[in-house]
């Protein structure tokens, strides 16, 4: 493999203008990381987009097989990047090597996913519904419609997943399947990282003949780097996974545009799990076990991470508290991210401790280390009344730690439920009893979360056409829409209607004869005639 | 039927809080029309949506039969309602009576297409992916999803389809559709219409038994009635039909909550319209006629109607404008909707006549009458360049008024295409030779618009489930979603995922056994089983 350049990767050339560099940073040496990256340029940005929008008409007028080819090639040059992928992202992350290489694999499985999904073809919604010129009063047209991409795409990759929800994440091989040109801004946590990813992808466009401005990757650090890119004219949409704070501002940008468009950012959410009492009766510590694990998976940094737990005061609530605080004592320190988010995790910490309604009733034996930007799991533990008598505690703290809420009744699980934000995810341990007992708090957790889990854990996606990976805002701008799973499609495509229009010119999925053999909604019916 | 009230209908009681109140005028007669209508209050608003809210949990859980139910009998009770709606439509807009008739038609229409949409099912999109335990080196978990509704959700009608695209439109009818209770703000302009659609609506909830809260009705015409109603924390979304200023307004509003929501707005729209030459040597005047019938139906108060026409110098362009121009003579000026629209069309009217890139080229031979709100049809003309050279002619003017542009060559279509905004529908004219010769006009226009209409003409949208009525900003707010056909669900709901959930607790739509024999993807096929 070339080293990395640091460079703008604007379709198939490079650039560099700017003399405005940084680095990567190995967050547990703390030491910088080779090449220098270069700011993208306001010109640069602009050459990318117009790239973009030069490949747009000839990238969506490709057969879906052409573009599920693309997406083959992107897995497959995916898999061949091999040991120097993952070892960039493991000195940029801190993320272990065998973390990288799930993520390698999940990129793998997502972009296959998606061909096979092109290459089936009913996912773009074609209905047709036939004329009849004989009608009274009026002649009935033939109209016909179906999903067409929207544009250029402009695409914002996560910090905490720099393979599986970076470049080649879902959202940029969501956006090709759907017919759209993509702009990724690199994280300038993992910026090398990305370079990767994105060579790959270039491989893949020229071995499969993409037009050349299919896929371009611009660097930088500045928020002005973002706000251009998301403001530019002929960005037709975003996405984006990151901090509330950040998703927020662009998402304000990209509303205040002359011309707005939908900009899907996947933020905060803090998860509750709630546990039943037939639950815990049978197995407080085999749930105490379950959730340590995925609330120090990835040194706590998911999306889906558990911060609220809340149970009945019990004498079994007491043995779970009990046993999560030796597992979360056994928890070795380990590197976070980056050190951003060290910080904020280790300022999150400070407000809980300094907090009179909370009590730290549990930590890792084992001090971390700063230098190390280590991260150490703690537990806190509150009353359903401190909860609600302070908001902040619901907000989300990035990292391994999360809140016990003792409960006194069944209604103080719906309190609580009724004051949640928009989630990604709520999950309940319970007996299908516990359920039924229940269903005030769960008609209310279905109102609050994209995912509800029964008996598991927040934490670990499964990529499937049924996944959901959303939720009310502020776990997303816009909760019909999804990051991870095929519907996340949906985000890039729009109807396009033809009324009375010859079939020879239609779009293939709309002709007559239905050469695709696609699932179609004909006059009413479902048919793949 | 008993006699207005002007009163908010909140669920099932009324209320009149506010002294502050107004009057619908009939803008033929320039007189007021009894009775007078009181404002909305703050309380009273937040009553409606407090109800709203107590009846979502509920509402939800009906069986789609039930709430098919409930849709029928709303088509029922508007028909019933016979001549007292359709006089008192015609008063407060001066369309025709038959006009109003057509359109309460299409309520009894669009009504029944959802009441069907639901009774079969498949509309939720429910997805199963089964579990495999036994999967290495991570078990599988079973993952299941469908749409489901969002909350409550605020509607603002249209002023120029006071029954179609008012209280009885389709935003009503599919958020009802949807599962989600309605707050609907009545358009000053119409607002006895208004109440006399709600209580058709009333009669059929208290018929079926649905919950109290399902419905409101709350008159102003204050901006800040409609702000507090779409910056209330309980609404969920939002849509409005209606002007570029006040739709941007709200959604601007609503993008600025602390939690933002969708504000659905359907805005302006040019609708250009391009004459290609096959089409024009074979029957110029027959499509000066459709022409003419589409800009002055309604008083060219339509979304949809023809701003713009595009044709290449010729004899049979030339002989084209020769015959609009008679039949725009030949229109008998008539009332608009309001006088605001009235004075709005005037300004706009004095504006493009001070232009000098425009010649006026026709009129209707009859004056109108200012004291009756009396619109004449016109048309002006100019050149490529002209328009090309004032962003301004690409603005819609409200109105019968057009604007003919003669272009050199096809590459002037194409300029003019580049800079055409987002429109809801865009026409072309032609032979399938000359689609074939304009294939980057057509291209163009695919990205532009959100209908595509061939020898035919915008205005008058077929009912169906293929039908898309949306389109690039400034046409909506959101290109992804449709406010007129069976699509238009689509913003009110949200997919919810059930991860390991118990079959008897999961909803209907999710079951194993699929009581309901709707279509799913099941592992990834389409099937019924």
């Amino acid at each position: 493999m070339p080293p990395l350049t640091g460079h703008q990767l604007l379709g198939s050339r490079e650039s560099a203008e700017s003399s405005d560099t940084f680095a990567a940073r190995n967050p547990a040496l703390g030491a910088d990381l080779e090449p220098a990256f270069h700011e993208a340029t306001a010109i640069e940005i602009d050459e990318a987009v117009a790239l973009a929008e030069a490949a747009f008409d000839p990238f969506r007028r490709l057969l879906p097989e052409a573009r599920a080819d693309f997406l083959d090639a992107i897995a497959d040059e995916t898999l061949a990047l091999d040991d120097e992928l993952l070892e960039r992202a493991s000195a940029e992350t801190a993320h272990p090597p065998a973390r990288c290489a799930a993520e390698r694999d999940r990129v793998v499985t997502h972009t296959r996913q998606f061909a096979e999904w092109l290459r089936e073809g009913s996912w773009v919604d074609a209905r047709i519904d036939h004329g009849d010129p004989t009608r009274q009063p009026l002649p009935k047209p033939d109209v016909r419609s179906m999903l067409e991409p929207v544009g250029p795409v402009a695409i914002f990759g996560a910090s905490n997943f720099p393979i599986a929800i970076s470049v080649l994440g879902t959202d940029t091989i969501s956006a090709f399947a759907a017919g759209c040109p993509v702009v990724v801004k690199a994280h300038p946590a993992h910026p090398g990282t990305c370079e990767i990813a994105a060579r790959a992808i270039q491989r893949a466009a020229a071995a499969t003949r993409m037009p050349e401005g299919v896929f371009s990757l611009i660097q930088g650090r500045s928020h002005e780097t973002g706000t251009r890119l998301v403001t530019h004219p002929k960005i037709a949409a975003a996405a984006f996974t990151g901090s509330l704070a950040g998703g927020r501002a662009l998402f304000d940008a990209a509303n205040a545009r002359p011309h707005p468009i939908p900009f899907y950012a996947e933020m905060g959410s803090v998860n509750p799990v709630f546990l039943l009492p037939g639950a815990l009766k049978a197995r407080a510590e085999g749930i105490a076990q379950g959730f340590v694990a995925a609330l120090t998976a990835g040194v706590g940094q998911f999306c889906t991470n558990p911060g609220l737990v809340l149970g009945l005061e019990s004498e079994e609530w007491r043995a779970f508290r009990d046993h999560a605080r030796e597992k979360v004592a056994a928890f070795a320190p380990a590197t976070m991210l980056h050190a951003g988010i060290h910080a904020a995790y280790t300022a999150g910490l400070g407000d809980r401790l300094g907090n009179e309604a909370l009590a730290l009733i549990g930590h890792s034996d084992t001090p971390p280390s700063p230098d190390r930007n280590e991260a150490a799991a703690c537990l806190f533990a509150t009353t359903q009344e401190g909860l609600l008598a302070d908001p902040t505690l619901f907000d989300e703290i990035f990292g391994p730690a999360s809140t016990l809420v003792t409960c006194a009744s069944p209604s103080d699980f719906v309190a609580v439920a009724e004051k949640l934000e928009g989630s990604l995810s709520a999950t309940i341990h319970g007996t299908e009893e516990d359920l039924a007992e229940h269903r005030e708090l769960v008609a209310l957790l279905r109102r609050k979360a994209g995912r509800l889990i029964f008996n598991g854990y927040p934490v670990g996606l499964e990529i499937c056409h049924s996944i959901h990976h959303g939720g009310p805002y502020p776990a997303t701008t816009h909760a019909h829409f999804t990051s991870i799973g095929t519907r996340a499609m949906h985000r890039f495509v729009r109807p396009v209607c033809y009324q009375g229009w010859p079939d020879a010119h239609l779009p293939t999925e709309l002709q007559d004869l239905n050469p695709r053999g696609i699932l179609r909604l004909v006059d009413g019916e479902r048919t793949r005639l």
